[in-house]
């Protein structure tokens, strides 16, 4: 026990909370209860398993109604995803990226995808998301406006996108990040991977993007195996990230021909059916999760020492990695929670690794980073998977 | 009818093979009737559909015992496999690599996301890949060989790798290639997508190179919906390879370090599922493609300005696409026949187009490219799913 915090009483409340005795409990499970089998039979039945079939466009439609889009273009992961978004946004070579240093390498890696360069930012305690009030200041302070954009006064290269993270789900408060990238004339890609569902302000992340990216991993709150999808409400754009994902092939009866330099990004359609079958259960799973996190709430309220992270006030966040919020200040602190957790057969972890503090990106330009430290140090996420209480719900 | 080739006799020739009446008949379909529904519910049934699974790992074992290798690293397509082979060659921006000007865009998109330059070789009749005579003989004239490796005297550009495609599923002649590369200093890569199965002088193709790639598209011998693999005897590059196609991430209970650029692009464990109930039947699909080929062979033997296209002497090729080579010296020659087999609901399709005349390659360096472009004339295919003969077996 440290005196920061009550570590047994924390590892065993959490321990009750989710009623599992000694059997492990991982940190995001998916839950099959639907049409899975269904329609993964249906598409053996069919011979429909590969690069075309019906649930792929059946899995674009519904999911991009689902979130409120006109488009939505199935791909193979999120990182394809967040990869064919910079490429839609046309970032070149050696233009700047902003992303904040507190997320999944996958941001920063397909920045680099495009040989651009990650330009980190810090991120708030409110949302764990970038700090629009901080980044405005910070861009005030280097940018240089010019007839092309914005640029980088010490580096001199162009500022071409801000790449937001809604971080374990929740929103980042995405209205003065728009007005940010409009004074800035900076495209905003909005990195959903982890917040589908999520909505700020009664419109769902991955809407107020010129394109965003999302996410069906294994352990999202829904998952097609593999895979993730561009969203935008351009029918240009859209059809564009379609052309680009399918190796940039020409529509024809039999000829090969491909007008730019293409990717083999496409949803198969087998995973695209697991997702269909996944989409159908969305709405109850954000529930059984929102349920899992007042559960959380409530129990941790009366623990010393640590906050369990709620919603932003704007948002409705589908709690996609509940986080708890340490009194630590030390690695050394947070570990022995971690440490702890794991003793007991319940899966915890802390924080992404802040990206500048990799090797690969140690020498990227970067804003003061003063609170995604201290979230590096503080944040523990504990298990979510949505059936973890279905019992109550 | 052209005074060429007989278009009539041939198409009702291949209709009557055939045997399929009216039924549209595609060009490559898979064949589920194994283990497929029965490893696809067993991962529904125990959750494990995504990147970590146990199908995933015996899919990797059971496809390195069938190709002789002693490592198969499963990724998320073939475009992947050719780009994470290129990567493990530590191919830098602006090397070139010789690859054939016949072949799928993909082998050359892989090349371009490493920022190198494809630097295209001719094909030979014999095997419709790499022309290896003519290839010797063009590098004795360009190649400047310094201590680092082969430069390219006319571009000052340092050549890297050889990269040889076994078309439609041919092996190209190996063993004067695995010459010329040590000659020249090049890395070998063994583009396998479309030879999973194929011997060339009793090995598998894809043992031969330093690494190969393979590929289970949906239209390929076997499927994984989509899928790829590389492959390798050196147990440093395959721990490489798995490394680079799981993010990079370094091993740890909790901690995420990633210590270099890593991707996204393992195989989910339900795509392996698949995988694992193919690769039981894959003998048996390799059977009923050499049985359908010996029959085009022996239907086409009488028909006028047209052979079928076979194995090469040293090789027992999978015949993953049938081939004929028309008597055809001009694409509306080549293009009639593909009419005419359209409209009697045959899938037929010619050769891709060379990768030279595509608009983001017609600027890199090329030898002559005779022999390739008399192929693009010549070649069509035809049906060749598994099973279209599958009552005569």
């Amino acid at each position: 026990m440290t005196d920061v915090f009550d570590v047994k009483n924390l590892v065993d409340s959490v321990s009750s909370l989710l009623k599992m005795g000694d059997k492990p409990i991982g940190l995001h499970q998916p839950s099959f209860r639907g049409n899975e089998w269904k329609y993964l039979k249906d598409c053996l039945d069919t011979g429909w398993v590969s690069s075309v079939g019906k649930y792929v466009d059946q899995f674009e439609q519904e999911l991009a109604k689902f979130v409120g889009v006109k488009h939505a273009v199935a791909v193979v992961n999120g990182t394809a995803a967040l990869h064919v978004c910079l490429l839609l946004s046309e970032v070149k070579a050696n233009d700047e990226i902003l992303v904040p240093a507190l997320t999944f390498v996958a941001t920063a890696n397909a920045i680099k995808y495009c040989n651009a360069i990650p330009h980190f930012v810090d991120s708030d305690f409110k949302s764990l998301g970038v700090d629009p009030a901080k980044l405005g200041s910070y861009l005030e302070s280097i940018s240089d406006m010019r007839s092309d954009g914005c640029y980088n006064k010490k580096t001199g290269r162009r500022i071409r996108a801000l790449l937001p993270v809604h971080t374990f789900g929740h929103p980042v408060d995405l209205e003065p990040l728009v007005e940010i990238a409009k004074r800035f004339k900076l495209i905003l890609i909005e990195d959903a991977a982890e917040s589908l569902g999520s909505l700020y302000k009664n419109h769902h992340t991955g809407t107020y993007g010129q394109v965003s990216a999302t996410s069906f991993n294994g352990n999202k709150i829904m998952t097609t195996g593999g895979g993730g999808a561009v969203l935008t409400n351009d029918s240009s754009v859209a059809k564009l990230a379609k052309h680009m994902t399918t190796t940039a092939k020409l529509p024809h009866q039999w000829a090969f021909t491909h007008d730019r330099v293409g990717y083999n990004y496409r949803l198969p359609n087998i995973n695209a059916a697991l997702g269909c079958a996944q989409l159908e259960q969305l709405p109850h799973f954000i529930e059984q999760k929102r349920h899992l996190a007042d559960a959380y709430r409530k129990t941790l309220s009366s623990i010393k020492g640590v906050q369990f992270f709620v919603e932003p006030e704007y948002a409705r966040s589908n709690y996609w990695l509940n986080t708890l919020i340490l009194n630590s200040s030390t690695f050394a602190e947070r570990d022995l929670l971690l440490e702890a957790f794991h003793s007991k057969n319940i899966q915890a972890r802390p924080a992404w690794q802040l990206m500048h503090t990799l090797s690969m990106y140690a020498d990227c330009p970067r804003m003061d980073l003063t609170q995604a430290q201290q979230l590096e140090l503080k944040i523990v996420n504990v298990p979510s998977s949505s059936f973890l209480r279905e019992n109550d719900v």
